[in-house]
């Protein structure tokens, strides 16, 4: 158990984004209103899985919609505070603590912003360590639990209580459709879960492992030598190439960003040319006609100079990147896992997933 | 106080049709379930509001969605119980009574069909006292009950209940999202009411009013005699035209059934032409570039020949029809009222809405 730092929250954005491969959210708002959160003497406590009680009820919070539109259509600030005390006013037990359900941008802050307000703790952890576009897309959904009952609040005051779906991908259709009519985005709040079951379900410790991250970033820059090694060296990632975006299709369907980055190396990899597909995270990395990484391996998109990442919605053409993959948690490598979060839950027909080596724990 | 019998329940179905104004949904179908219900040994009762305890809890249920979608998608049944109890656990309260939120259409019936199964009562009024295709357009909610807790369920069992929303429209807006997605028809239940507002606020007597008008198209054709003149009688309404469809233009658009109907004058009509405009129901009728019946005042269109209603979604070419108008109740002319049922509320620029005689009681 300790207390995160103003420090750590800086480091915890960066390494965030990272592990977001383009999708989650920016976390650079949710960054500043944590950092505001501290300086007002609010505190945030880190709590790992094995300091959780197994009877504790443990809340995933974090936010639901198209990253495009919440960098525009920003947070009024207590909506994952309201989600809460619908789902406790309904379930009639007060929550114990907060947990990520996607430690993949600005969904890695979203819990600290709700545990700043409501004194409780958030658990070293995260239901997909990376992020994902689809709400049943995270190991808690993928080993048994049900999302619902679960709520959604809006920066207005709105809050919809997903009382019961039956099952977690019809729960995904009438969130969305409620948070497309919100206006994009929204904050969302899934059923309450186990101490019990977290311990056994949850990708551990992608909190620490995010800060971490974000210290090699920070230190690099501050050392003037590149992240990208360093990055590669902690997670066991390739680096697939360095090059510039020479053409990007984005556009906004069902709610999600959806797209296709070309890419046309540059340096070493000059005269190499790639494509990378997204549907709010990327998805797949494509060089002569043969994808060398998919989900559910993580693919970042980071700046060639100082290693931060790339999120979707601030793609441009002319940017210079370096692309890397990263491998994913063995929690996302099982059969089960596959059928939620592998090539072909995404559309990506004919592809089969080749595992990207071993995830460093 | 009095149980509902076999033929209560034949002449509410046409009753409701011809006050639904060509929406509500079909009434068909729900009166099949009820007779069934009444048959397996099941019962109504319907009571006066001046029978209503003040501290009663009232829930209005009634189906939500395009009627050219429940027609073929059908209830499972239980859907008004299921959002009845969603909304008793919510709210730690059992309740009364129930009520339609419109008398019109087949949510006349949808209060009985709940009524069957969970032996609660059903209250002779509603929130319309015509069908209309928004949910902030009741009584209840035009004179300040506020829809929220709501609670919709689908045919699959998918229970979502509106917690708290900023305002009517803003739960409208949510919940027709929410039935978009599960497949453009639900069964809604809004936020409980006291005894004491419905007194004030329901549309009075309109199921025994529907059942006189059913029992009045029953009776003319036994007679074979015309309903028209008779159901003008009662209604204090206008019988504006005997005519032919010539032509028909119907879409689906968020949910909704819109479109726009030609119409012919035959008979003592002959050379004369018109239009109705419909958005689930009938919205006005124009004459010679004169609109002579708008909302809220009722345009029902029935068969020349018998005088059954005939609802937007089974309007056909060739279709001989008589058009009415019909005065609708005071408690939709006030100004507050206008503002929310009145022609600018349903994009009819520059219409003015003149009375068309006064209602029947």
């Amino acid at each position: 158990m300790r207390q995160l730092s103003e420090h750590d929250i800086e480091a915890l954005a960066i390494g965030a984004a990272i592990l977001g491969t383009g999708g989650g959210g920016n976390p650079y708002i949710g960054k500043l209103r944590a950092l505001q959160d501290l300086r007002n003497g609010r505190s945030v406590t880190l709590i790992g899985l094995d300091e959780l009680d197994d009877e504790a009820l443990v809340l995933s919070v974090g936010g639901i919609g198209a990253p495009i539109v919440s960098i525009e259509k920003l947070d009024e600030g207590r909506e994952g505070e309201r989600a809460l005390r619908a789902l406790e006013q309904f379930g009639g037990r007060k929550i114990d603590a907060l947990i990520s359900a996607e430690i993949g941008g600005g969904n890695a802050i979203e819990p600290l912003l709700t545990a700043a307000l409501t004194g409780l703790p958030v658990v070293d952890g995260d239901g997909m360590g990376r992020a994902f576009p689809e709400m049943q897309m995270t190991t808690f959904s993928i080993y048994g639990h049900r999302s619902t009952p679960a709520a959604v609040a809006d920066e207005r005051g709105n809050v919809v209580l997903f009382q019961h779906s039956i099952s977690e991908v019809w729960f995904e259709r009438l969130a969305r459709a409620t948070v497309v009519a919100m206006g994009g985005s929204a904050i969302g709040a899934e059923a309450p879960m186990r101490g019990s079951y977290v311990k056994r379900a949850a990708v551990p410790a992608t909190v620490t492992r995010a800060i971490a991250l974000g210290e090699i970033v920070l230190g690099a820059n501050r050392d003037h030598v590149s992240a990208i090694p360093l990055i590669c060296a902690q997670e066991r990632g390739r680096h697939l190439m360095d090059a510039k975006i020479v053409d990007l299709k984005r556009h906004l369907r069902g709610g999600f960003s959806v797209g296709d980055i070309q890419l046309e190396g540059i340096d070493e990899y000059a005269g190499s040319r790639a494509h990378v597909a997204f549907q709010n995270e990327f998805l797949s990395f494509e060089r002569d006609g043969r994808v060398e990484v998919c989900v559910p391996d993580l693919v970042a998109i980071l700046d060639v100079d100082s290693g931060h990442a790339i999120t979707t919605e601030v793609l441009r053409y002319g940017q210079r990147v370096s692309v890397l993959g990263l491998p994913c948690h063995p929690l996302l490598r099982t059969a089960e896992a596959l059928a939620v979060v592998g090539p072909q839950a995404f559309g990506l027909d004919g592809i089969t997933f080749h595992p990207l080596g071993d995830h460093p724990r």
